[in-house]
C-alpha cells in the first residue's frame, strides 16, 4: 500500500532548514581558561541542528552521530556567538546537517569564523520508526559543495562502523585514486 | 576637546541590531505544568535583548529596566521557540529594545507569536560611564508605531520614579486627552 | 449553583503571602561583569512572586506578566541577596505582586535597596480556568500607596494591550490632569 | 598586641544570624523518582546555612563539615520548601548552624517538617586564616537544647577524626553512663 | 510465605559497589574564592553514593541521612577531582556507603585525599517499602575498619533521633569506657 | 638549547590515562523524550576525554576536533552510565582519545555499549603553545586495533581540512585499494 503522504513530499532547499541561534557565553558556561566550554559549545550546536533537522521534515527527531567537529578558535567569555545550522544533503531516513559558528567583534561588528561541525539526525515517528524524508536541493555554491562531500561523509561512516566494504565505497574510491 | 568618535556616529535602523535566538525547550528549563518556566524565558530575552542594543551602539550594555513583558501563551515542553529582539528607539544613553517571541508548529511550521517584552539597556564604557549612542531610524509601519510608543513609555517611567512631573509628560497627557 | 468555597473566602493582608529569597550570588549566576545576570535575578524574583502569589490565593498561579522591574545597582558576585514578595492588589482573578530586591553588607550587616520589580499572575484551577482570588486589605502606609498606584498600573497595562480606551482609564486620567 | 576588635565583639543570639531561603521546586532540581534531588537540597542548604554563618560573624566562612542531615520527607516536584538556618552554637574560630526544612500545604499552608541538618563552618580573613567569632547566647528552649548537643557533637566530632581521646570526651561520657 | 529471592541473597565485597566518578571543576561549579561550591561537592558525593548502594542491591534506593562529610581540603577551579563510593556496611535494609574525594596534581598526577563522607540509603520496591539487602563482607584493613565503626555510627545515629536509649548502645558505651 | 625535559619523556600506555566517569541521568540533563539529551552527553565525553588526555601529557590540553560519535542507543532517565576514555594513539603535539559509553541494568548488573566517540585534543603550555606529548604504547587488542586507525582518521582528517592531499594520504590510499 501506498503511504500517500510521501507520495506528495516535495525536496527543499537548505535554507528553509536555516536556524540561528545567536547567544552570549556566561561565566556558568566556560573552562578554566575562561573560555566558552567545549561541551557547552557541543550542546548548542546539537540543539540548533535538530531544529534544523525537524524544520527539513516536519517529524521527531534524533540524533544519530556527530561527524565531525573542528574547533579552530577559542570563544572568550563575553562573546556574541552564532550558531547556524541547515541542512546540507537528506538520505533515505536520515540528514546531514553542517553547522557554522560565529563570533561577532564587539566594535567593529566584524564576524569571524570559529568552529564548524557536521552532525546527521534520523527521522522517527511517534513510536520512534524511522520515517522518510524530503530531498534537498542545494542552491548556493557552498551548497552545492558540502552536498556533494556528504555522500562521502556517508560511506565513510559505513565503512568505518562496517556497515559497507571498502570495495563498495565508490565516491571515496574515486576520492583518493 | 571633541570626541571624534560620537561626531561621525550615524543613525541606523532597527533591522541592523536585529537578534534571532532559536532554541527549544528541554525538560531542565520547565516548570512544573511542562511549560517554558517564566525566568527563564525572562532570562532568554534578556540575553537576546542585550546582544541586539550592543550591535545597535558596539558598546558594553547594562540593562536598566525591564519596561513590559506579557505571557500570552504557555511554551509547552520540546517547542521551538524563536525570541527575535531589536532596538526599537534610542535616546542620549540608553535603548529601549522590544523583543518578541515565536513557536513554531512541529507539523506545519507555522509561527505563533507567545509573548512579548520591552526592555531597556544603557550603553557604558570600560569604567561604567554612560555614553552616548546613535539614533534609530525606523523603516517598516511596526517599527514606526514601536518608536512613537516609546517616548509615551519613557515619559511614563519617569514619572513612576519620580524623575518627571506629570505636567511634564507632555506625550502621555496628549495620548490621555 | 453558588460555589461555597468563594462565598467564604476572606480578605487578607500583604504581609501573609510575605515571601523571603536569601541567596548567595554564585560564578554561575554571573554575567560578564561578574555581576548577578539580568536574567538569573529576574528568574529569582519570579519564582519569589509566584510563592506570594499562590500564598495568597492556595492556587496554582501562572505569571501573566512582569509590569515592570527597575535594575539600579549591580549586584556583584558573593553578595547576600533577599528577594522579598508581596501581594500588592488583588483583582477578581489576578494579583499584583510587589518585589524588593536587598543587598546586604557583609561586614556591617546593612541593608541596601538594589532593585524592585512588579510582576501579575493569575490564579487557575486544575485545568487552566482561571477561579477567584481573595481581596487585599493593605496595612503600612506603602502597602496603601502600592494598592492604590497597582489600579493606575492595570488601567495602563489594559490601555497598552488596548483592552481598554483612553477615555475609560479614569484613574489615570485624573493622575495626568 | 591585643586585637582591639575582638575585644569589642558582642554575643549574639541565634536569631540574628537567622536566614530563609525560600523557593520552588522546578524538573531541573529532581531526581528520577521526580522529587527534590538530595544533592540540591544539600545545595540550599550549604547556601543558607553558610549567609547564617556570616551574618553571625561578619567574615568570610567556608564549609568545614556537614554533621549530619537526616532526609525525613521526600520533597515532590512544585513543593515550596523553605530552608531556615541559624548558627546554634559558636566555639572560637568555627560556628555550628541548624538547617530546619520545611514543605508549605498549597491548599492549607500547613508547614510540615521535611528534613533538617547540621554544618559546621570556620571564620577566615582575606588570606583564609581562621578569625575569632562572638558568642551565642541562646534564647528559646530549643535553641538551648541545640546549643547544649552542640558541645557534644563538636567532641564527637574531635573523637572521631582522631583529634581527641576518648577519655578527655567529658561531655560525651557523661552522656552514656 | 517465603520471599524465595531473599533467601539466596549473597552477601557482597565492597569492591563489587566501587563507584568512580572522575570529573573536572568548571567555572559554574565554583564559589566566589574559586573553589568548588560545597553544595555542588555534596551533590556528587550523593549522585555517586547512590550509584553504590544500587549496585550493592539491585533495587531503587533513596538517601536517608547524610552522616558526616569533611571538607580538610579546597577544590580549586580546573581540578581533576575523583568521589569513589563503596558501600562499607548493610544493614536490614540500609546500607551505609563510605565516599572518598581525592585531587590530582597535573604535574605529576600525584593523588591527594581532599575530603570524606559517610552517607546512609534505604533500599525500597517500586511501591517505596523498604526491601532486605545483602550482607557487606569486608575484605581490606580499612574497609574492615569502616565496617566496624559503622555500627558504633548507626547507633550514635539511633540515640540522637532518640530510638534508642543510651544504655542499649552496647558498642557505643565500650568505645567510651 | 636542548629541553631535558622533553628528552626523558616516555612513552606511557593507554591504560595510564584512563578515565571513569559513573554517573546518573537526572531529569535536568534529558531532552523531550526523557533520555539522555544528546548535547548533555556530548559535554560529558568532552570533560572525561580531557581529564584522559592531560594525564597522559600532564599539560594543559584543549579540545581539537570531535572526530566522530555515534549514539547508537538511548539513554534513558534514571540510567547509570559510565563515560570510559583512554588515549588512543599520540602525535607530536596532539592525542586521539577513545571514549567508551556504557549503561549498566539496574537489575542484573549488566553493561551495555551505548555509544562511542573519537575527540582530538592538543597539549598548549602556559601561554598557549604547543607542547610536544609523550608515545602510547597499545598493549590490548582492541588498543592496537585503535592505535593503527587512528593514523588512517588523522590523514582523513588533514584531508578534509585540505591541509593533505590524497595522493599523500598513503595509509587511506592504501586502505581502499
Amino acid at each position: 500500500m501506498r503511504n500517500f503522504k510521501h507520495v506528495v513530499m516535495q525536496a527543499k532547499t537548505p535554507k528553509q532548514s536555516k536556524t540561528t541561534l545567536t547567544d552570549v557565553v556566561l561565566p556558568g558556561e566556560t573552562n578554566s581558561l575562561h573560555n566558552l566550554f567545549g561541551g557547552e559549545l557541543l550542546a548548542r550546536m546539537d540543539r540548533a541542528a535538530s531544529i534544523a533537522a525537524g524544520r527539513h521534515c516536519r517529524h521527531i527527531v534524533v540524533t544519530a552521530s556527530v561527524n565531525h567537529v573542528a574547533f579552530n578558535k577559542a570563544v572568550p567569555l563575553g562573546s556574541v556567538v552564532t550558531v547556524e545550522a541547515k541542512v546540507s544533503r537528506a538520505f533515505k531516513t536520515s540528514m546531514e546537517v553542517f553547522i557554522d559558528v560565529w563570533i561577532e567583534d564587539r566594535q567593529s561588528g566584524d564576524r569571524t569564523k570559529a568552529n564548524e561541525g557536521i552532525y546527521t539526525f534520523v527521522a522517527v515517528d511517534d513510536i520512534g520508526k524511522p520515517v522518510l524524508v524530503p530531498e534537498i536541493i542545494p542552491e548556493t555554491d557552498l551548497e552545492k559543495q558540502r552536498f556533494d562531500a556528504a555522500l562521502r561523509r556517508k560511506q565513510l561512516s559505513l565503512l568505518l562502523s562496517g556497515k559497507m566494504k571498502p570495495i563498495d565505497a565508490s565516491e571515496l574510491r574515486a576520492f583518493f585514486k
